[in-house]
C-alpha cells in the first residue's frame, strides 16, 4: 500500500494469503474471489455515480456483503455509514437523516424493519443472494449480486486520501439523540491495527496471531466490529462471518470452521456458555465488566480473555494484558483476575486521569477520576454538533477526550475502569461503584445478572440498590449476609451495601448489548 | 501521542514503563531517567539555536547518548545524520558536507578518526562521561553530559509535524559517491514499527514480545539499528546498548542482562558462535544470504533465527517467517531451511518481480527478475540526487522503488532473494545465483567463506569463479566433487559449478559486513 487509505491493504492480502476463506453462513470465498467481487462491485457503485464523499448506509449483519461494501466504498472514495439495527427506528432514521445517506444498502435480513420509511429514502440496494428481491415503495432498488455480476474487474479507480473520510457511526447515548462521528482513513485503519498489534506483542487471553481464525460476534455497525474488518484481511487470516446464526448456530459454526479467537461483549459470552459444546478459544470482550462469575465460568470451559476498554468517540483505548513474568494458567488465579480488571494502554494511547477542571489527578492506583483519552486517530468532535463536541473533546485541551468514565491509574501504568460517571453512587460525598457491587453479586450461586444504580436519598445524596434476576429462589437476607462477608474480606466498604435488593423476572439490555441503566434509573427513581 | 513524530511515543513508554532499564555500558537509566535527560538535552540544544530542519550530524556506536540524540533532536524537529563510523573519510565528509551537518555529535570514541578534519565544521558536542574532553582545533566545542545537566525538563517543546524531515542517512553503492535519503518521522515510525509488529503476528525464529530485552548489534546508522532505536522503547522493553564491545565482551553483556533478542549480520553470528557461551537467544539477521552452514550451528546452539530483507533507500521489506501448521523445532528441518531462505512482505509492503521494463512477471515461484518494493514510507528519491533518484525510483511507476535484488516470488506470497543484480553471473544468457553457490560451498566441512564473482568469458559472456577462506587445506579437486555432489542432489546446475576455484587468506568486507564482492570483481577481472 502507498498510503494508509483502507482498500489498498488488500493488495497485499491478495498476493500473500490469495487462498484463505471468508465463511459467510453457507457461502465460501477465497481472498482471491473477495478482492474481485469487491472490485467488481466498486465499479458499479461508480457507474452509478457513488463517488468520494457519497454517504451510503448499510443495513446488515455481519456477512460477507457487508465486508464487501467496507472495501468496495473505500475503492471510490464513499463514505459508509454503518447503520445500527438495534436502534429504535425513530432514531435510525434520524442518524440516516443526519448523516446524509445517499444510498440505502440493505440486507434481505432487515427488509421488514424498515418497511415504514422505504419512502423517505431514494436509492436502495438489497444485498441478498436472491437477486429478484425488492422492496415495496422504493424509488430505485438494485441488487448487489448484480452489481457484482455488471461489474468490471478493475483496480483502484479513484485517487483516494488517507485524509479523506471513511466511515460515519453513531453512538447512542442514554440521552438525546445519537451522536455521529466521522473517521479518516488513517484513522480507521490505525486504530484497528493497533489492536491487533497490541493483542500481538502480549501474553494475554485473547492474544493473535496471523493463523489464527477469527469470527467477530460484535456486530460491523460497532465500530467495524472492533476493527476486525480491517485487522482479519490485514493479517490475512481466515474470517468466519456467522450473519444473524443463534448461540447455538454460532458454535456449530465454530466447531466446523475451526475458530479460534472471537471478540463478543459479557452478554454474549453469558449466552454462548449456556450452550455445551462452547469453549476452547481465545475471546475479547468489553463494553461492560466482565463479572467474576462469567470470568470463571468462561474459564473453566477453556475460554481465555481479555478485556477491552474504548468507544465509538475515540476507537480503541486499553487491552488487558498480563504482568510480565506471569504465566496464563488453565486455573481461574491472580493472572486472570487482572486480566479482567486492568489494562494496558494500546501502543499509540496516551491515558490520564483528570478532575472536572481538567487537571491531572495522582497516576497513584487509588484515586479516581475521569478516564481522558489521546490518540492519533481521535476526531476533533461530532459530526454537526458543536455543543455536545466541545463538552467531549474539550477546546482548552485539544487533543483529548473525556469518556465519561471514572478510573485510576497506577504508577505502572495500569488501567482500572471503575463506571460510567453518571452510574456510579456518589453517596456522602463518597463514590461507590456499581461495578463492583455487580460483580460481586453475579457471584453468588443463585444469581443470574445484577444491576445496581443510584437512587436518590434525603440524608446521603444517593445510595445504590440492587435490581437482581435471580437464578433460583433467593432471599434479600441471603444477599445482605453474602455482601457482609464480601465487607469482612476487605474487597468492600460496609457503606457500599446496597440499601435494597429487588428482584425481577429480566433485566432490560440497551443495543449495545450493555445492562440499560438508564431505563432502570427511569424506573426505580 | 497525537500524531506520527517520533519522540511523542515516548510519553507512553514513561507512563507504562518507566521502571525498564537501558543498559549503556556500566551505565544503567530508567526509561523515566531516560526521559528526562532526553528533555533537557532537547530545551539546551534549543537554546543553542538547533531548531527545526538544523542538520546535525552523529558519529556513535550503540549508546545511551546516541539513543537520546534520536529523541532529543526530534524535540526540536532536527534533522539527524546517522554517521557512518565504516565510511572512509574521504566518503564520511562527504556526507556530513552533502547533508548540510551545521553540528556534529562526536562519541570519545572516534575522536582520532576525524581529527584530521576537525577544522572543515564549527560546532562539536563531545558525547563522553568525561565533561572536560575537548577536540583540537574546533571553533566551538561543547560537551553532551553538560547540556544535559544544564538544560531544564520541559516537554514538548516545539510544534513538529510527522510530515517534517526526521533523519538523513547514507547509502554506500559500490559505485560512485553514497547516496543520501530523508525519512519523514512518520516514515520512520511506521516503518520501523510494523517490523515488531510483523515479528510478534507470526511464528518465527526472531519471535517478538514486550517483555524480551533487545540488545542491537546492527550500529544506529543503518536504518536507526534496524528500527530498534523506535520499537523497543514503543515496546517498553528493557534494552542492552552495546556501544563498541567486542564480541566476546558482547555475551558477558548478554548473559548479564537476560538478552533475549538480537539483531546482527551473519558476519556477527560468524563471530558470536566462535564464542562458547553464546546460544539461547533469538536473532533478527540480514543484509547478506544466511549460509546453511552458519544456520545450522546458530541452532545446535539454540539460536532461533529469522531472515530480514530490506535497506536504507526503502527501510524493512520482507522477514522470514513460518509457514502456517509448521512447528519450530530444535533441530536444523524444512522449516529452519524456509526461515533462511524465503520471506514474507512485512504488513503494508507490496512486492512484485519485474523485468527490465518494468513489466511484472508471473508469481510463480521460479520466474527470476527485479525485486520491485512499495510502501507507505517510501522516500521520494535520493536527497540532491535526482539523476540516481530516477533510476530507483521510476517517474513512471510512482510509488515504487527498484531494489536492483534479483529474485523470484510465489503464488502464495513467498519472496526469495536471489542475488544482487550486478552480483549474479550471466552465463549464456542464464542467471547464476552466486549466492546459492556461496551457501553450498560453505556446507563444505574445509570451507570457512566463500564468495562467487562473474569474471568475463569469451564464450558464455561471463563464468563464475569461487574465492575460498578455508579453514584448513582443502584442494580444488575436493572442491569440485563436492560441487559435483550437489548437482546429482538437484540442488545446482552442473554448468553452476565455477571454472575456477582460488584460495585466500581471507576475504574483504565492506562497512557493511557484506562480502565485498565490487573490491574482488576488480582484483580478479
Amino acid at each position: 500500500m502507498k498510503s494508509l487509505v483502507v482498500h489498498e491493504l488488500l493488495g497485499r492480502t491478495v498476493s500473500l494469503f490469495g487462498e484463505k476463506e471468508i465463511v459467510s453462513g453457507t457461502r465460501r470465498l477465497t481472498y482471491r474471489d473477495f478482492h474481485e467481487r469487491t472490485c467488481r462491485l466498486a465499479s458499479s457503485l461508480k457507474r452509478l455515480g457513488i463517488k468520494k464523499g457519497t454517504v451510503v448506509g448499510v443495513l446488515d449483519a455481519n456477512t460477507h456483503r457487508y465486508l464487501e461494501l467496507h472495501y468496495a466504498l473505500s475503492m471510490v472514495g464513499a463514505v459508509i455509514h454503518t447503520l445500527n439495527f438495534r436502534l429504535p427506528g425513530e432514531d435510525l432514521v434520524y442518524t440516516m437523516v443526519h448523516a446524509g445517506d445517499e444510498w440505502i444498502c440493505l440486507s434481505d435480513l432487515f427488509i421488514q424493519s424498515v418497511s415504514p420509511v422505504v419512502s423517505r429514502f431514494k436509492n436502495w440496494i438489497i444485498m441478498s443472494d436472491d437477486e429478484t428481491l425488492k422492496i415495496q415503495g422504493a424509488e430505485q432498488c438494485l441488487s448487489h449480486e448484480d452489481l457484482v455480476r455488471d461489474g468490471e474487474f478493475l483496480d483502484g479507480q479513484e485517487k483516494i486520501e488517507e485524509n479523506d473520510i471513511y466511515s460515519i457511526f453513531y453512538t447512542t447515548g442514554t440521552t438525546g439523540r445519537p451522536k455521529g462521528i466521522r473517521y479518516r482513513h488513517r484513522d480507521i485503519l490505525l486504530g484497528s491495527l493497533q489492536l491487533c498489534h497490541h493483542l500481538a506483542l502480549h501474553q494475554t487471553g485473547g492474544r493473535i496471531e496471523s493463523s489464527d481464525v477469527l469470527m467477530p460476534l460484535i456486530p460491523f455497525f460497532h465500530i467495524h466490529g472492533w476493527g476486525t474488518v480491517f485487522f482479519g484481511p490485514y493479517m490475512g487470516s481466515k474470517m468466519v462471518l456467522p450473519g444473524r446464526a443463534t448461540p447455538s448456530e454460532q458454535v456449530e459454526l465454530m466447531k466446523r470452521e475451526g475458530v479460534t479467537w472471537l471478540n463478543m461483549v459479557p452478554t454474549q459470552l453469558h449466552m454462548l456458555l449456556e450452550i455445551e459444546d462452547f469453549g476452547n478459544v481465545k475471546i475479547v470482550t468489553g463494553g461492560s465488566a466482565l463479572p467474576t462469575g462469567l470470568a470463571r465460568r468462561a474459564l473453566s470451559r477453556g475460554v481465555r480473555y481479555s478485556l477491552i476498554y474504548g468507544g465509538s468517540d475515540q476507537l480503541g483505548a486499553s487491552i488487558s494484558v498480563a504482568p510480565e513474568g506471569m504465566t496464563l494458567g488453565t486455573e481461574y488465579s491472580e493472572v486472570w483476575e487482572l486480566l479482567r480488571t486492568r489494562m494496558r494502554p494500546i501502543p499509540m494511547v496516551d491515558i490520564s486521569i483528570r478532575d472536572e477542571g481538567g487537571n491531572q489527578l495522582p497516576h497513584d492506583g487509588k484515586t479516581i477520576g475521569e478516564i481522558w483519552v489521546s490518540s492519533p486517530w481521535l476526531p476533533e468532535g461530532y459530526y454537526n454538533d458543536p455543543e455536545r463536541s466541545r463538552e467531549a473533546y474539550p477546546p482548552k485541551h485539544p487533543g483529548w477526550f473525556k469518556t465519561g468514565d471514572l478510573g485510576s491509574f497506577s504508577p505502572d501504568g495500569w488501567l482500572s475502569v471503575a463506571d460510567r460517571q453518571k452510574d456510579a453512587v456518589k453517596s456522602g460525598g463518597e463514590w461507590i461503584m456499581t461495578t463492583v457491587l455487580e460483580a460481586i453479586l453475579s457471584e453468588h450461586p443463585k444469581v443470574s445478572i445484577a444491576a445496581v444504580i443510584p437512587v436518590p436519598d434525603e440524608r446521603w445524596g444517593e445510595r445504590p440498590l440492587a435490581i437482581i434476576k435471580p437464578r433460583e429462589t433467593v432471599s434479600e437476607t441471603e444477599l445482605r449476609s453474602f455482601m457482609e462477608e464480601k465487607v469482612l474480606e476487605g474487597r468492600i466498604a460496609r457503606f457500599w451495601i446496597p440499601d435494597r435488593f429487588v428482584l425481577v423476572e429480566d433485566i432490560p439490555i440497551t443495543s449495545a448489548g450493555k445492562l440499560n441503566k438508564e431505563l432502570l434509573r427511569r424506573s426505580y427513581r
